[in-house]
């Protein structure tokens, strides 16, 4: 019996976001995957789609678990997800390089650490 | 000035599972796929990958937002995640039908509304 902990897992919401940045497929895919130059974490594979007439959604499935974002550019709201296995502080690089780019007026962030629970099925 | 609330996102655990179930692609995908079945949202792309020696990650990228999973198999565990834009009797279905195929002996739940923020932007 023992504690797990698996990952930690950022849910950050931006708002007052630029329409136009937010409703771009393009930009989104470039703020995401340039986020993780330099890192030592693979991208499995990566996806996004545009909404008509507006909205951005898309993910980066990673070696360490994942990014996920779905914008609401009327709202200029976006909110994306990292949910990774890597070290906090590498994981808080990405974050920064993330709020760095995606031009906004608020950040709210929360932190969730995954799987802990007391383990009793070992 | 207003409150927005563009979605729940479900953040669930499950706990005890069986290592054979969660270290299968192909279960995992029909599990979460099967989901969805007579629901109204569509998926736009799903992508499931095997890590070797084990353990399974996967994304469907639906048109209401998103379902992922994080599976450890050694640990009997695996995390996953439903951020949905539709009625939330709606995604209880959703959950009801994985919590269901999934073989496990606990499971935790947390439910985090997102975009609930007051917007000074409009």
């Amino acid at each position: 019996m023992r504690k797990l902990s698996q990952g930690y897992h950022y849910l950050i919401e931006f708002y007052g976001c630029e329409y136009s940045q937010i409703n771009s497929k393009r930009d989104i895919d470039t703020i995401l995957s340039s986020s993780l130059d330099n890192r030592k974490i693979k991208i499995l594979r990566k996806f996004f789609y545009k909404f008509k007439p507006r909205g951005v959604t898309g993910f980066l499935l990673l070696s360490a678990s994942h990014i996920s974002i779905h914008t609401w550019p009327e709202k200029n709201y976006a909110a994306v997800d990292i949910f990774t296995c890597i070290k906090k502080e590498e994981t808080k690089k990405i974050i920064a390089s993330i709020t760095k780019k995606i031009s906004h007026k608020n950040r709210n962030i929360a932190l969730y650490k995954r799987g802990f629970l007391t383990n009793n099925s070992e």
